[in-house]
């Protein structure tokens, strides 16, 4: 494999496949970025003797084709593909221009980090990530083949879309949100004195981002342009909105001020609502799950005590509900997979609880398995 | 102390105080989160028998005014504080209707979970965190002291600040940021089929307290308008010019392009400026730190080597960089504290590296020690 390219995408690549025992060949305009990424085990700091089976190209979306260009005029590769974060473009300019379109598959592994050089790099960057590969109608059964390889390799879960889908979906998933993180962060430089001193975590996760290389990102932003511009219009629509409704709050009678908290509220459980289509890491599918009832007596510390016994059984705190106060304690509602609720049943048990009621409808279902 | 109000916040105060030794006493207006604080060991789901020496109003912003003056009321505390994220607001109705303003400080824990209610709280919730008192201009010497006891009990660090400074600060550091996280979060929903299958951390970060109830965070939004307002106002403006940049992008010619280009690459230079100010968590003070530059011979693995070597004096792997690539080698700069730079340098050299530099002007201070 040849790696072009030995920034924190490049270099990650590399490590990951050379841990897997590939061959592999390292380039870098910046020598020194090579012979630091060869420093690290990620392969040799040379060109490779003969064609390789693949060659990834990590560069900016803007350069993806020229640099595919000038491989396929040396004969670098049997395969190529990018780790650019915009698809379209690039695709477009190397079906325009390349010397054989075929053997190029686009590729976006959708993970990163705020620091960037080979020093930045991991091999376990991508494992559990999606990686997008976005075949045009020309790539060979051969590219895309080494596309997946390659996403394997990495430990990441390909995903097959086209390059304007990608791009779209990008947009809205990356690209935006980075704008918006660059927003915030830009009015923090100009903040009042008391700024560091009440900057929680919060502010640093919806910040986060934003410390990415400016021109490299200007690079991707720039490239994905179009599909950005229809998201920022939108949120635009939705700031004015707040806008308004802030200034109805700070100044306006208690009639208008109850419509500005509505719009205010609206606007909240929307953000709500988008942030379910988002899967929940580690999260199983809503079905195949049972609900088991706890009734927990009313003492200090029996609720703490039932949690750490449902945490040795690896259910997640999180889905832990008190569902209602009776004379007699507290009824507590434990989801579990379907599959563990006999096998927790019987540990919660053991430990002295009496599981009182189950929903009917999964128990009916885990009675037949 | 009596804590009003167990949601996350009161009831991760009360089991905090509770864990030191306090007699906490419980209430909430839904019987049942209290009944569950108190399950969980956060103190009694009783009155107190007697005045007790803090009451903490857990109670949303616009509440905390008429909560204290029923408190005060029935002679419940010798000292009162609450935990809302804004404070001007309150701090004016308490002055203008409690019966004993002198025996309220403002107080605001910023920490806090995208899950609410009590079975989120936490012991820990606010250790190390910052903790903002806000006395008014009555406020006594006694209840001063007992908000920073509070503080140091659940282990946040205290900050003295006015109402009006903390409140438009947490606008720039916390309302606004989830304003936005809510309003990027919001687009989700309507978003392509792919939004699920190419979200990766970023997204994750950028929109995580969105998750907030939106009708505890429209209160606090609504509570803090007017300094919000004006952020809004600026984002907006900022948003715009990204807007108009991005249309020139996707349409116009090269000229206009490189001008769009600059515009956002302006932004997020800006952006990264702005993160700049945020106090790096664990990090130390610039001052106090000397350069060791140490020679890798260009033989792959022997960076890693290096870089597992000085882990184990415990230096961070995110400052370390290298400077210049040399005939014999990679030069690498290793960034430590000056108080170590002996110990690390002998360390270094004991597994064969060999230190060739020390910033002179550090090594200087280093040895005056």
């Amino acid at each position: 494999m040849a790696v072009i390219g030995t920034g924190l995408i490049g270099t990650s690549v590399a490590l990951a496949a050379a841990a897997q025992g590939v061959s592999v060949y390292l380039s870098d305009r910046d020598r020194t970025a090579a012979r630091t990424a060869a420093a690290l085990g990620a392969g040799r700091a040379q060109e490779p003797p003969e064609p390789v089976d693949l060659a990834v190209l990590a560069v900016p979306p803007s350069q993806v084709a020229a640099v595919l260009i000038a491989c396929q005029g040396r004969g670098l590769a049997r395969a190529y593909t990018d780790v650019a974060s915009v698809k379209a473009g690039p695709e477009q300019a190397v079906l325009g221009r390349a010397p054989d379109p075929a053997a190029y598959v686009g590729g976006h592994p959708l993970a990163g980090r705020e620091r960037s050089g080979p020093l930045a790099a991991r091999a376990e960057l991508f494992r559990g990530r999606p990686w997008a590969l976005t075949p045009h109608p020309l790539t060979s059964r051969a590219a895309l083949d080494r596309g997946l390889e390659l996403a394997e390799l990495c430990g990441a879960a390909p995903v097959v879309m086209r390059s304007r889908e990608h791009d779209e979906v990008v947009a809205l998933t990356s690209h935006v949100p980075h704008l918006l993180a660059a927003v915030m962060a830009a009015r923090l430089r100009d903040g009042p004195a008391g700024v560091p001193l009440l900057a929680g975590q919060g502010l640093r996760d919806v910040t986060r981002i934003a410390a990415g290389d400016p021109r490299l990102w200007g690079d991707i932003l720039r490239s994905n342009a179009r599909a950005m511009a229809g998201v920022v219009q939108e949120l635009r629509a939705d700031l004015s909105r707040v806008a308004a409704a802030l200034d109805v709050l700070a100044e306006a009678d208690d009639g208008a001020r109850d419509q500005g908290v509505r719009t205010l509220e609206e606007l909240l459980a929307r953000g709500v609502a988008g942030l379910a289509r988002l899967p929940r890491p580690g999260a199983g599918p809503p079905e195949g799950r049972a609900a088991l009832r706890v009734l927990v007596p009313d003492r200090p510390g029996e609720l703490a005590r039932l949690l750490g016994a449902v945490a040795a059984f690896g259910v997640a705190a999180d889905d832990i509900a008190v569902e209602a106060a009776e004379e007699s304690g507290l009824s507590v509602r434990i989801p579990v997979p379907t599959a563990d609720a006999e096998r927790i049943e019987a540990g919660l048990d053991a430990v002295g609880y009496a599981v009182q009621v189950r929903s009917p409808a999964n128990w009916t279902a885990l009675s037949k398995r």
